[in-house]
């Protein structure tokens, strides 16, 4: 820790130098039940035929196509009807030439038919059925394997399982899959000012708001996060915690302490403990952030203001978590509305600002102080202003990255 | 169960329906960490002044406003440095005319003081301070009370929390908070053909995807799944199962059996245990759906195969999972995009069309059979066309509902 100021790097390279620290994160078996939302680290290939024979899709009777050529209303064919097909019967039903069998949706096929009829084109008189319009060879059948055929890829892995992907897997009978742990975020907040939050601070003290930030935004992202402790400016208890944090975590995040003041323990812990790969990035709030390493466990040193916390978590530890949990594209709200007034902007400096979003479907930045613990709470996401530009005009679309 | 036909509503018409059954849902106490996500109960207020007293939020000197007023580079006040306050002091230090303090960031403004100088625009020479630039009073102060004032209102109940939310709750004290229970949903598969997932289907079976379906669908909307079980058709099982479900359900799900064939228990089970408020969506699949109640429980009787399945969660019961939750916003995730090919619909029928959306960022419509399982893993939403108009062209600019 030798200079005094910090060399600032842009968001983007931040982004890049976290995303390449990522851990490998293994992978464990949950009822499929329990599986969606998560990440699936097998290929799963189906274990059978589906449908596992031929199903009619419609209600009606099964005949084969040939004896339907000429149907009309007028001069409708005539089938006998040989019985009724039940639902879930085991033994294959057989009908032979000039008859027909009366099926429901998803009934087995019998031998001797090669296509269904629907209900409504048909009269049952005494006995016979009238078929009043032709039907193709084929036509109202799923053929066995149709939907996936037995050792086919159902899902490769690394998917991120929906609602119906659940419903695809247990047709295929994954009645258990393996899929991503869920990464441990350990948290540490740091400040000689910093009491529980069951406490209430006396003059000079603030609650640890922090710690509550970095685990719900690491809950929300997919991860389980695990509270370190606060450590009180404590430049021993922050080495032992840092040096035990790899065994149980897969990522560590510090709030608090991280200028490069003499008082700032936690980058003073990181320098001696273990790497610093950057520190100080291009970000308001949010410019003393710390990029390192423990060990192999990634650590991110984050300015100690909630305003500025929060703004770190979402412009940069974000892509850590989504690396992590391999969860790429959900979460991800993006809100493209217009600017409710002018954003100006310094050219070459990339910005991040806290916008509203109002009634009127508009963007509001949120100006005043970047201290304010309300401004964050106000305001619904960040909209960036890139580097290459001066601000945005009113009435200009931009995307809103909503919290 | 007196016809044979149903009498076909509107999507719309549904979704009123069901919303007009909702019940109540009780509340529960959540620790902090756990409330991301949850639909906050109770109206939370500041239990303190925030900041409790007057912080500074730059490094710097605390100064009287009042003897900076002249300051310039080259003829710059000159202060007397009596000490540096420390962070998380419960005691305030005391200044006077022509002195100045050392202040952090977070520090507590001294007595006599009404402003900050930021360090950068100072020098320290040998027991003094130059101040090169006036300050104003208040000036990089953020006053006791400024973010929220003890017993202000931050949050009203009904609001999904946010991570940032979080933090909001953990400064004002609110380690623990009311939230609204979860919906517990209970489902209801049924089938004479149904075998559960761990078996291997015998000719004629197919495995229960609608469970699985079913269940994900209710956990990801926030709600906790519980499987009553498979019903094989039996009228009297179908009966009892639901006789017992009000007492610990807050929403019935069954699927399958919803047809008004004299084989579909479901129909019969609701009509002779509740009560039947519409039977038969004009949605393709998914037509025969029920929308009744048990006792005060409602019940949403879902058609079988897993496709019809699918849209009757997202188009109907979606709305009724976000009544009972409160969650309005969160997990609709709605994109626009333009349409890869036209799509005829026939006008005054609202439809439902599914669709991939592809690598160009197109909305393609997947046509095929209705009851193709795969049709459901491949697409990723379902697009609406109003009964008011004939279908899209190719070009056309969509809203997809991603599943």
């Amino acid at each position: 820790m030798s200079k005094d100021f910090l060399n600032l790097i842009s968001v983007e390279e931040a982004v890049k130098i976290a995303k390449s620290i990522v851990p490998v994160i293994g992978s464990e078996p949950v009822a499929l039940e329990d599986a969606v939302g998560r990440v699936l680290s097998e290929d799963v290939h189906s274990d059978i035929n589906i449908p596992g024979f031929d199903r009619s899709w419609k209600d009606g009777y099964a005949v084969s196509a040939a004896e339907t050529v000429n149907a009309t209303v007028s001069m409708p064919s005539m089938l006998k009807l040989t019985g009724r097909i039940p639902m879930g019967a085991g033994e294959r039903m057989t009908m032979g030439a000039g008859e027909c069998l009366n099926i429901p949706t998803g009934g087995q096929m019998p031998k001797g038919a090669d296509a269904v009829v629907m209900v409504e084109y048909t009269d049952e008189v005494e006995g016979d059925v009238l078929i009043k319009r032709p039907v193709a060879p084929g036509e109202n059948v799923v053929l066995e394997g149709e939907d996936f055929s037995e050792g086919e890829l159902v899902f490769a892995e690394g998917r991120v399982l929906s609602a119906s992907d659940i419903g695809g897997l247990a047709a295929v009978g994954a009645s258990r899959v393996s899929v991503r742990k869920k990464p441990v975020v350990g948290i540490i907040s740091t400040g000689i000012e910093i009491i529980p939050v069951d406490e209430k601070p006396k003059a000079g003290e603030v609650r640890d708001v922090n710690t509550y930030l970095c685990s719900a935004f690491a809950k929300k992202h997919g991860c389980i996060p695990k509270h370190l402790g606060i450590v009180r400016d404590d430049e021993k208890a922050m080495r032992d915690i840092l040096r035990n944090a790899p065994a149980e975590c897969d990522l560590i995040l510090v709030s608090g302490g991280s200028s490069k003041d003499i008082k700032d323990v936690t980058a003073r812990a990181v320098y001696s403990e273990g790497e610093v790969l950057a520190h100080g990035v291009m970000l308001a709030p949010g410019k003393p952030t710390i990029i390192g390493k423990i060990k192999d466990t990634p650590l991110i040193g984050i300015p100690g203001h909630p305003a500025a916390t929060y703004m770190v978590l979402s412009v940069i530890v974000r892509h850590l978590l989504r690396e992590m949990t391999g969860i790429l594209k959900e979460n991800e709200s993006v809100v493209k509305v217009k600017l409710a007034e002018s954003l100006p902007s310094e050219k070459g400096r990339e910005e991040y600002v806290r916008v509203r979003i109002t009634d009127e479907n508009l963007a509001e930045p949120l100006f005043g102080k970047s201290g304010i613990l309300n401004t964050l709470v106000k305001s619904d996401g960040v909209i960036r202003v890139p580097g290459g530009r001066e601000g945005y005009e009113a009435g200009d679309e931009v995307e809103v990255f909503l919290w």
